[in-house]
């Protein structure tokens, strides 16, 4: 009998993303005990506490602000993420949402569920009504859209298509995306450059230290007035005070956004959704299918794709002895490693070692099977945060 | 002093189409007396006195549902519109209800208002209460679209940016409409072809007698189950009764149309817009700028573009002494013509004589000036409609 690894759901898990797990080598549900892997989408992990058997965690979506991060880093365990799964029912959202505001929808809708009276009352209010809708399209609008991963790209090139003028920043813009995005967009120097231009605004940044506040006064006052800002990123990443004094004024004409609260959901220029970025079936499939994948990668083979605290890590594997290290990111680790393994006499065919910040991963493919006490004394090394022997591959 | 032209504007008119009347030619406004012309946009003519005076009527739109055309044609007056100029507010309005339908937005913007309590209680009845509007992607789906004029094209063409299959129908397609259509749009043989694949169906034709209940209870029953459709062309071309029995049974999952009534209100599967399809400030002034351009053509040199009821009339002015004669469609007009001519020995330099079903138009450019009693000769032949002599072009 072949091992089984535990995976713990924590969230409805689309069945397109589950049935991706090979029932006879995986036991997966809302109540499996001692967990390999902790599968999830928007539950609450601060304050859980990490189950010792536990070895990964995928969040089937890209934000990934509901789980402990630095926690699973310093315990050696990696988070895994779904990022461009949601990205096209985001770019939908986006679009919707920018006409939506250019043609008043929401508040046109509203006015006429109020009508009353008989059919021509109501043909004759709204013939009448109609005038305080008018609104604009879209050709030569300039969209300022900063952040060009995933979702931001796809927003920039669907707004070219609609003749938009569409400027974009993203000081790390990597090559993959900038291939994707159509040459039609316009970089900006700076975020100033940028906002001082965008009449629709919208951001599609992570949320961290760096973005907190990202659209700050300084920037929102150099919109052209009377900009649309669109918010479908995180609620922190925009000064709140500041925005609401801009839509006050008029500065600012419309905020759309997917983070609901208090002050914003009572005010007139303002169009709340209910967290609805990602909310397709599609989205859920992409996410839950992408999540699950990167999980089975790496618990079988110990690769690391789409992880947002380990590095990419994946090694063709050509032996069936391998072995998953995860350590601290100082000197000599390999070196230890691969001593311990000659001490017993084995020979390492392949070695991966690539490091992030504070954690590196090693993948060592053995010729031959290494012993527990070999083993225990790699996982004894200092700054050894985990070691895995996987299961053989057939 | 040159004649001066009278038009009577019956509806507010962008300025920037009543810009385009040269102010020493034109007297333009709600009070003109004796007016040469009419320029409207959604107001009422039908009841409406035609001044003995009137030579031509311009709608600053595309629909001519309020204008008495019959009436006019037979009085040898021809109708302009609009077509076109007001595609891409359609597009744009049709692309973000689909979204619209598609990401339940109407409904989770009515939810969220409806949230109370702190910001805290408001983010966990987010989180709990998105589940109930998760919607669909675009792409693979597949958009049927009814009529291929100016504004049928447009939305098929952005329904295939948008990565959806788009399956079209209209047996009258114009080589100048098939042109601009994306050749990734498929052909439908026939309306139940198309119907029977649409997820989503749009139709964009006009209102007419062969379009009365098009989208008929057989055509309606054809839809694949929980289909989306959307009306933004004009209300009668739905058998309504039919369409709100397949809304209650959830075979039609959602309308979204342009003319609300009394009962499509209070429907929650309905969304009702004010009729806002062309209702943007860019719509309105191509709008303007087309009918003034229609009119002037035709009052300064008979030339016709863009009438509904006329034929295309165009002939390139060589002379200073112009004819416009308007007549039945019958035999030997311009003979009659010609020969009267010929009688007070005016040689004809140029001629252009087109029909259209009842009506012909007739341009003639002379080598000198048509004296006053050949001029009654002419307007006095039997089916001859009207005859208009055009001010000697500079």
């Amino acid at each position: 009998m072949r091992d089984t690894f535990r995976v713990l759901t924590l969230n409805n898990i689309a069945s397109e993303g589950l049935a991706r797990f090979p029932r006879d080598r995986y036991e997966v549900g809302e109540e499996v005990a001692n967990p390999h892997a902790i599968l999830l989408r928007s539950h609450e992990m601060h304050g859980m506490e990490i189950p010792a058997s536990l070895c990964a965690v995928a969040r089937a979506g890209a934000g990934v602000n509901n789980i402990p991060v630095s926690k699973l880093s310093a315990l050696g365990i990696p988070v895994f993420n779904a990022p461009g799964a949601n990205a096209n029912a985001v770019k939908e959202l986006v679009i919707a949402t920018i006409l939506l505001a250019a043609r008043n929808l929401a508040a046109a809708w509203d006015y006429v569920r109020g009508l009353e009276g008989t059919d021509e009352d109501i043909a004759r209010a709204v013939e009448a009504g109609k005038k305080q809708f008018v609104g604009f399209e879209l050709p030569g609008r300039t969209l300022g859209v900063i952040g060009l991963g995933a979702i931001g790209v796809e927003v920039a090139n669907a707004a070219l298509e609609l003749g938009m003028n569409v400027i974009g920043y993203d000081p790390n813009i990597t090559v993959e995306r900038a291939w994707q995005l159509s040459s039609g967009v316009e970089q900006a120097a700076d975020l100033d450059v940028l906002c001082s231009r965008a009449e629709i605004l919208t951001s599609h940044v992570p949320f961290n230290d760096s973005t907190r506040g990202l659209l700050s006064r300084e920037l929102l006052a150099l919109l052209p007035k009377g900009a649309v800002v669109l918010n479908f990123a995180r609620e922190g990443i925009v000064d709140k005070e500041a925005l609401i004094a801009a839509l006050d004024t008029g500065a600012i004409s419309t905020y759309v956004t997917d983070f609901p609260s208090r002050l914003l959901i009572g005010h007139d220029n303002v169009i709340c959704l209910p967290h609805l970025g990602a909310s397709t079936r599609e989205a859920e499939e992409n996410s839950a299918v992408m999540a699950v994948e990167n999980l089975r990668e790496f618990l079988e083979n110990g690769n690391i794709r789409r992880s947002v605290n380990f590095p990419e890590a994946v090694l063709r594997r050509t032996r069936p002895h391998r072995l998953v290290i995860t350590n601290a990111n100082v000197p000599n680790m390999v070196g230890q490693v691969s001593t311990a393994l000659a001490e017993e006499g084995i020979n390492i065919a392949d070695l991966l070692n690539v490091s992030k910040d504070n954690v590196a991963h090693t993948l060592v493919d053995l010729d031959g099977p290494a012993g527990k006490e070999t083993l225990q004394r790699i996982g004894s090394i200092d700054g050894i945060l985990s070691i895995r022997v996987l299961p053989i591959i057939e």
